[in-house]
């Protein structure tokens, strides 16, 4: 893992940042003429190791073709972030959009990217790329993600950390609020994976023994490794996210969406549950150069996280085809 | 209410509640040959006066007809309950419907029932009668429920439990766990109504005038007002709920569906997240007498709920013709 000084940085919000840093990891080599650039952001509380997944030899995203970096959202526990950095003030996906540009321009003196692509809010990123810098990236692909967190989402999130929060009651920060981590990942549970993937018990393909198994050692395990200041903050990230929300649109989802020139290629999990394709059906009614390809199956949101074989196969299968193009 | 004392109980799990009683309430008059006789069962969480919207002049449920018993689940707060009986232990829905038998047979000596319905847990207890008391009841309409606890609703109940138990760290019974419920109720909201009723500020039309309002005065506020030892038992008796786990059917679902002789009447809303009608379609394979109605419509769960006119009227119309055959 790599450290980028961003030094003081203003957000959005006014607020500053200081002595903030992104944390990234590059893959493979920048070729002469800097033009075999990938960039892979992280999605909620994930690590750089947790994108590693759809990197590799013979994968669209080949370290012997192409230059890949992952980079870490602010607030991620690798990037600056509450657990980390005194000064922490919530950033939004804009903010952090901004801050990846100058690791990509002032760090690495990169023009194009020849593909951005992400997972969930990596997805979120990726349009914001898209449409911030529009000649700039000449591919995006956001799988299992949306340009602007719905409603629904909104409250699914609302869950998550109404229960996290129950164990923060007239708390000190010291305290580690460990029971409320599991009550949040046991919220979360029932929205990571599809009603089918439960009632077909494919969490056996994972390794579990039984249900109460995988919700302990899937999901609580999981979450018990990241701090819950983190964790709370990307979910306002989350909440809070809207690539029109910024001076360039003025919160004109549409116009944000038009903006876009990047080819674009929508991977959306037929049975996601909190990104679910008829909104991204919606976003197809702006876009001016995508595609939206159905993942099929019962993996729901995590059809994007790595963990199916045939899902990432999927996955890979149709980013070796945006890249060819 | 009326209280019917069931004396001391033994529950499935061998324990005893003393005292039992099971509140219900009639609306119409029961006729002489006692052939008018309508049972609808109550739903998690559910008072009596929560049932009144599907009863009324004109309606399917006329009382001018009908002989209509609601009939309030063991631990509603209602009928004994954690919050009012000592000897309290967790009742499962076989446990339930075998002492709304002895209600209708004992007290009111009635031999037949023209109709089972039920919302819900409700719906769950509908079917529950069909099985265990095929001679006795003609028809059954359970809406928005299942036979059997489907594995997904199980992990969405260990959500809202979750969050409601870390409200209970080191407790006293005495003290209320008012942001446990809360958050509880959070984590509701979103498996209550689908993702597009968000989407589109449908909870407008319930009278809110923010999707926070609507949260903390519709979801919160329903919750607060509910015992919260009342809602954990609760819990445990739909997580495990399964009409064929008794000594009838042991645990043969297949077998538990295929006994009902009742005409019976699945309506699923198209959009509900923990009883999917995907669930019911398994069911149909068994059901000998029955037919399956999706309710259109994006209100989810709580098309059932007798909140939206257009899924009631919908729900009420096919209850009207279901009772005429």
């Amino acid at each position: 893992m790599e450290l980028f000084n961003l030094g003081d940085i203003t957000l959005q919000s006014g607020k500053v940042i200081q002595n903030a840093q992104l944390a990234y990891q590059t893959y493979g080599t920048l070729s002469e003429s800097k033009d075999n650039v990938i960039l892979y952001p992280t999605w909620y509380s994930g690590f750089i190791s947790d994108n590693e997944w759809l990197i590799g030899p013979g994968m669209a995203l080949d370290p012997s073709k192409y230059f890949i970096i992952i980079v870490c959202l602010l607030g991620n526990g690798q990037s600056s972030s509450p657990s980390n950095n005194d000064s922490w003030s919530h950033a939004t996906v804009y903010d952090n959009v901004q801050q990846q540009h100058r690791l990509i321009t002032e760090h690495f003196h990169i023009e194009k990217l020849k593909l951005v692509v992400g997972w969930s809010m990596g997805a979120g990123q990726t349009y914001q790329w898209g449409c911030l810098y529009p000649d700039m990236v000449e591919r995006i692909c956001p799988f299992a993600g949306s340009a602007r967190t719905a409603p629904h989402n909104f409250v699914f999130l609302e869950g998550i950390r109404s229960a996290l929060e129950v164990d923060l009651q007239g708390n000190n920060d010291d305290k580690r609020p460990e029971v409320g981590i599991r009550a949040f990942a046991r919220v979360y549970a029932g929205w990571g994976f599809s009603q089918p993937f439960y009632k077909q018990e494919l969490w056996r393909q994972l390794g579990f023994s039984s249900l109460e198994n995988f919700l302990t050692d899937f999901w609580e395990a999981f979450f018990l490794k990241r701090d819950h200041r983190n964790l709370l903050t990307l979910i306002w990230t989350w909440q809070n996210a809207d690539i029109s929300n910024n001076p360039q649109f003025n919160k004109d989802l549409g116009a944000a969406l038009k903006s876009i020139k990047a080819k674009t290629l929508l991977l959306c999990p037929e049975r996601d549950l909190y990104f679910p394709p008829d909104d991204n059906k919606d976003e197809m009614a702006h876009l001016q150069n995508a595609n939206m390809i159905i993942i099929p199956g019962v993996w729901g949101h995590f059809a994007g996280g790595g963990i199916n074989k045939e899902d990432t196969d999927f996955i890979d299968a149709h980013l070796k085809k945006l890249l060819e193009d």
